[in-house]
């Protein structure tokens, strides 16, 4: 086999001789498209002339070949007349290494073309544009001219002629640059451009392969992977014009809307125009109902084109194609971008239409994009300036007036008022205002801070971390870079980007894909993996359900301390009587017996799992710098400040150096066991009421940060007490499993010896990453993750992606000690990676019964699973 | 075989059969010993009368025999003349369960019997306290009459006689509270004490049998894992009496001095008294030399007795014996208690004498006290009463004056005042005042605290946490319970007990232990797995070549940034000008070169393994908290707090939540290169002088708290990029290995992919602890951790042994998985662990290279690498 074949010669399946550009256009050829006719020099001349630095023998002789046979099939003369064939020569290596490498257009032009040129297209102007390109690009790409040089000469002839386009030059301008482009070659290199359109493409084709070793080239191989001696073949293809008169054009199209969806064809056109105008977007397009008024047969043609390469490739295409003198030719077609929501679309109505199958289909959309779906957005055409950028903590968008208080959000909530809560940071005494508010903005805090983990939960917006943003709380005002902000006025934050903008921007609502629930349900239909949801309130849990989870993996006890609840949890932590404590975990017990019954209806009949009390009780209180910044504004104003100073001291008595890993979870419920027993008194009381009102509870009871078998094996104990407890009273017999959170690297190690005890497991992921990394979430996300990433040291985020070969290996080895030695152990992970898509595979690849995720996530976590089981049916066979 | 064999027919051998106690007794009776004779009814027995609830058929009958066999061989006659036989009955098992189970004393006294031994004692008293006793504990044991019904006679009748004890009572006392006794058993239970003395010795047998399944030896087998279903054994032995007269008396002797280890009898005899008042200590005992006097041929015969008993169990042996009018008796031998010095001298002493080889002298001493040697401590003699007591967190005693701020520690120390410096808790800026202290008192903090270790890097006294301290730092005073201690008041600490006393206590000197060296020697020679030092100073390095260390295991540059160098660092932290930071590094690097240059020179020829930058920088900046009462403090007094709030800015932006697992260690060798590069600037500059004065210096540098291997390979980049540099401008070809710390989990979990970069592995144990547990050590010990061990969550404290089934399994994994990937890697400890026993036996299981450990550590590690040895040898076999 020789070097050369013609487009017609390959098929799609030959990338490694004829590289992906190369075995594309010979697809497109087979299928008996108007592909602009070409043959491509194969990757092994490029590999040859690398080892030996010479031609491999008879390959020019193969070319002219080439080029004769082109001049046949196209009627066009190479430097000839009366319609002479300009060629382009394009690299293209088996993996696409976008703009690494060079390309030579309008070749075979020379001092007599170009006049058969404007002779032919009937217009000078054309012809000496086209013949200028081709000398500036020559020059540079083959003889290695500084193309500054070239540049210099049109800013002068601009600056003459005053216009600030080189396409508004005349056709003597634009001759005249032609010349001196020429001279400037000789100049440069002492050589002349050769005039010889056989010697321009032996040039071309050369530098294409030497592009191959250049070192960007090499620099973007050894980056992605690529092996340095695979080479690059070269492709020789017919130049086709759209800006050659009125009857020429050029234009891109999609199968299928690209942004909604809808099973019409959808494009841009732009007559007399090339290829990069469209994309430039330099003037306005016309639509294909122009291009059906202006060519009706070239417009019958590429609808009926679109329609084969949908059927050919099973998928919505993005075409790109020119009409030169009336004539359609198609130059590249690949699967069409789009939005999320007509991937939804597209991929439920293709598989409908028996395009693809259903498992084709759930294939084709991205799952983090579902979460888009439900939350509103900045109207994208609205064309506004963001004052400033954060962390996209929170998706969706909100407006409102800016409070700078919790308790100012409240009140301008009662009073109807949207309001935005700006803030450092926040804390738990923020939370009625968080409440209160449409979307938080904060200028501390990263994706796991406070801020941004309640926000996510509650399903607002919000933005944190903003860079540049200082708040002044006293003075209820912030500034953010020039822009200063008051209380009251109005500013818009949008979650899903990270931007903050003054006043109310337009907002566009959730859209309604009725496409999403059929892939979904596909999706059910495939998936092994449960989902469930991490929900701390009954609104939460109902919407959860409507979402799909088959009930909840974490209900976060600690989230219902919050509020006007915290003033109790004070009272009970402060209390040096015994009487008042008691009084106050009563109270508080009569609370928790409510929000459980409420989680429990809402799952009625779905397994409900409650975590005990996780965070240290000192988040309950105000810190100590708080404290005696108040004091300090206290003094002058000759205020009492006793109180103050007392809880001082017991705040003092509360603190750590490292709360994450103090006296929380387990920890506390041994040390103070009278909380835990609250907790489970108000869970198994709840119980029985949900019973009694005809219910069908099943509750699950998980502790928290467990990492000895015995701390598990006492709280066990003390819940087995109370089940029987309860059961007696109330006469119905109590079934409640009670598992453990995996959350401790020293748990994952003893899993063993946990699951004797244990009925399940659930990763707590967040917290197992902090702990196997050693990474205070916040404080590195704050400080040095994002140096990490950008630098490479880190490939992604282990707080959005399970780290598979750190915290994956603890994952996979607690599944299956725990497996083996509890057959009837269910194990799942609560994590946020619960509900990211590439963590949610890894989840099935190691065997989780499931995945508990928050809301906005359940949706995700559906479609990813489905995605997940039909990659591991694949590897299966 | 039946169920009762008499001493001389068993052996030690047989505890199962016969129990501890009885084996013993068999044993000694077999080595000829004047043991009063006996038999032991064997724990068959017993299994067959907690499994039919009735004696085994001819039970009775064998005892019966038993008592003629020892009516024969003693001359005696149980319930009879002219000497009668009286037995105890005491339990016991094959492990031992001390009180928790039944004796009965003084058995075959009845109205009769008692005169006969009144007679044959010619001692009325004598005889009335021991039927007294008898029916007493009769009563209560066999019949169960409550105890206080007798205590109630026994206290109005001292009442009425106006003495204080029991035994002042005359012998018509005695004889009248038995009277009362034998109603109160009747009228209590129906029934009269039997007057029959075989009635009583089965009655007594059967109660032995019972008290095995009583509740409190049923708690004590669950607590120690002892079988419930082995049963115990009962012993049946004549009585013999050391209060009958002058020629009778009791005794306790050591066939070495139990203090120093000197090679002479030593003990103590009471004439006329038994066993308890010798332990009691309730009249002053003779020496043995008196017993000569006495009772020349018994003195004689104990020696011998001494002698034998030393050879036979080759070890220095704890011997009870008594007199009975002229006659003695052997009643209980074990291997005798003494002093951490006694032990060495015995061990190397008997090794030397041939009694014993140097292999099971190795094993003869606990290494945990050598730490002691090196120590002050107060006089034991001397008899003074602690004002507080602390945690004990670095051994030795010392006392000063109290001052209660570095700086004036400073001052005294100048004036050559000795001084004990008083804090809450101490940080980096108390450096230079615990360096002029003699030792270090502290309100908070754990083992773990600032305080405790640097205290145990100098090898200072330190007491920390001390309970019921409250340290006025402004004010310069302190209390401690009641106690007000003012600057200037001398007090002493005893950091080996935590014991803080008012005064300068009388201190002893380090003992002197010529056989240490010995005994050392021999551990060295037995050892395979290395011992290095954790020291930071060249002084410190120094001691610890001279304790044995073969190198240094961590050298902590950040201890080097301390005390006034703390004012360097700050700058460099908060420079706001380049070249402020650029001064200030190379300031810093100039000292790191002198710090570095003496420790390759204490250890010329041994490795020096630096350890670059752990801790984040905030550590050297003040906290807010303290800004902001400083601030506090300056405002009334019209005084400018701008410099302080601008630090305070500064010190807001390096904050961290949970420092531990902040910016520290390569996260900020990467994030600031410039400190880690100045750094190794630093050491290899070091090197190079070192190798130009004619030195051999072995530097290793290690990379703290690395998680990923990306990170590893970076800084490893970085140091070979700084070795080619210096060897290249030095002309000496510069050997560098480096290594990694694996104090994160991940680092174990990737520990294959670490391998490949790394030349070293380094276990840091604190905090592979910490980060496994998710337990911040500080706050864990402050708060709950001694609750922990008190309940019996944890077994031991994970601090200070190495928990092997957690972090053990990650230890082992990574050792395993590295050594795989590189077979020179070396691999050691250096977390606090390499000073403990226990986890250096884990070491050399798992198959690490050395251990490192703080220079007081260094003897310890020493021979407990040589215990382990010898153990695993043991284990091979």
């Amino acid at each position: 086999m020789g070097y050369v074949l013609d487009f017609a010669e390959g098929d799609g399946s030959m990338r490694d001789l004829l590289g992906g550009k190369g075995a594309g256009l010979a697809e497109m050829t087979k299928l008996g498209l108007a592909v602009p006719s070409g043959f491509t020099i194969t990757t092994d001349a490029c590999r040859y002339v690398m080892e030996h630095n010479e031609a491999p023998p008879g390959l020019w002789e193969e070319v002219d070949e080439g080029i004769t046979r082109l001049e046949k099939s196209t009627g066009r003369e190479f430097g000839g007349s009366p319609i002479p064939l300009l060629v382009s020569v394009r690299s293209g290596a088996k993996f696409s290494m976008p703009g690494m490498m060079d390309t030579v257009l309008n070749l075979g032009l020379n001092d007599g073309v170009v006049e058969t040129l404007a002779e032919w297209s009937n217009d000078h102007h054309f012809a000496w544009d086209a013949y200028r390109r081709f000398v500036q690009m020559y020059g540079e790409i083959v003889m290695g001219v500084p193309e500054h040089l070239f540049q210099e000469v049109l800013t002068d002839m601009r600056i003459a002629r005053s216009v600030s386009d080189d396409s508004d030059l005349d056709a003597d301008d634009l001759e005249h640059a032609t010349r001196r482009f020429q001279q400037i070659v000789f100049a440069h290199t002492g050589k002349a451009l050769p005039t010889n359109t056989d010697e321009q493409l032996r040039g071309a084709v050369g530098a294409v392969f030497s592009s191959w070793s250049n070192r960007r080239a090499q620099d973007y191989r050894k980056v992605n992977g690529i092996p340095d001696d695979i080479g690059t073949a070269a492709n020789v293809q017919m130049m086709v014009f759209g800006d050659m008169g009125d009857d020429s054009g050029t234009g891109v199209c999609f199968t299928r809307n690209p942004s909604t969806g809808e099973k019409l064809p959808y494009g841009d056109y732009l007559a007399r125009a090339q290829g990069e105008d469209v994309v430039a977007g330099i003037r306005t397009a016309a639509s294909l109902d122009e291009l059906a008024r202006l060519h009706p047969q070239s417009h019958a043609e590429l609808l009926s084109v679109m329609d084969r390469l949908e059927r050919h490739f099973h998928d919505m295409c993005d075409i790109e194609f020119t009409i030169e003198k009336g004539e359609l030719f198609i130059l590249q077609t690949r699967a069409g971008k789009r939005t999320a929501t007509a991937a939804v679309r597209i991929a439920v109505e293709m598989a409908t239409e028996g395009i693809i199958d259903r498992k084709t289909a759930i294939t084709r959309v991205d799952p983090g994009t579902l979460e888009q779906f439900d939350r509103p957005r900045i109207d994208p055409a609205a064309d506004w300036k963001p004052i400033g950028r954060g962390l996209a903590a929170s998706p969706g968008a909100a407006f409102g007036k800016a409070v700078f208080s919790a308790d100012r959000a409240v009140t301008l909530h009662a009073a109807s008022e949207d309001v935005i809560l700006v803030r450092p940071e926040t804390t738990p005494d923020d939370y009625h205002g968080m409440v209160a508010a449409k979307g938080i903005l904060t200028s501390q805090g990263s994706g796991g801070s406070h801020a941004a983990v309640v926000a996510r939960g509650m399903g607002k917006p919000a933005v944190v971390g903003t860079r540049g943003l200082l708040v002044d709380v006293r003075g209820a005002r912030a500034v953010i870079g020039d822009h200063a902000i008051s209380e009251g006025d109005e500013i818009t934050i949008d979650g899903t980007t990270g931007s903050v903008y003054l006043g109310a921007s337009p907002l566009i609502a959730p859209s309604d894909v009725p496409q999403l629930e059929t892939l979904l349900q596909w999706a059910d239909e495939v998936r092994t993996l449960g989902v469930r949801a991490n929900a701390d309130t009954p609104t939460d849990a109902a919407k959860a359900r409507q979402a799909g989870a088959a009930g909840i993996g974490l209900a976060r006890t600690e989230h219902m301390f919050l509020g006007e609840r915290t003033a109790v949890v004070r009272k009970i932590i402060l209390a040096k009587d015994e009487t008042v404590r008691r009084a106050g975990l009563v109270q508080l017990k009569e609370m928790q017996v409510a929000d459980f019954e409420g989680l429990l209806e809402a799952m009625d009949g779905l397994p409900v799992i409650i975590r005990l009390l996780d965070p240290p009780l000192h988040e309950f209180l105000p810190s100590r710098l708080e404290l005696e910044q108040e004091m300090h504004r206290l003094v002058p104003l000759k205020q009492s400040i006793t109180g103050l100073q007392e809880m001082a001291r017991q705040v003092e008595r509360w603190e750590e150096a490292n709360p994450m890993m103090g006296l929380r979870g387990v920890r506390l419920g041994l040390v103070e066991p009278d909380l835990y027993r609250m907790q489970v008194e108000a869970a198994l009381e709840a119980v029985v009421r949900r019973i009694d009102a005809g219910g069908d509870p099943h509750l699950e009871v998980m502790v928290p940060l467990v990492g000895t078998p015995e701390e598990l094996r006492r709280m066990k104990e003390m819940i087995a007490r109370e089940i029987e407890r309860y059961s007696k009273s109330s006469g119905h017999e109590l079934k409640v499993p009670v598992g453990t959170m995996i959350e401790l690297p020293r748990a994952a190690l003893v899993a063993r010896e946990l699951a004797a005890t244990a009925d399940f497991f659930s990763f707590g992921t967040n917290d197992l990453t902090q702990m196997t990394y050693g990474l205070s979430r916040d404080d590195a996300e704050a400080r040095f993750l994002s140096r990490y990433l950008e630098d490479g040291i880190l490939e992604s985020n282990p707080f959005q992606t399970l780290d598979r070969d750190g915290v994956g290996r603890l994952v996979r080895f607690a599944t299956r000690e725990g497996k083996e030695a509890n057959a009837s152990l269910v194990v799942g992970v609560c994590g946020e990676h619960g509900g990211d898509p590439a963590s949610i595979a890894f989840c099935k690849e190691v065997g989780l019964d499931y995945v508990s995720c928050s809301t906005p996530r359940i949706k995700v976590a559906r479609l990813a699973a489905a995605q997940a089981e039909l990659e591991s049916t694949k590897a299966d066979v």
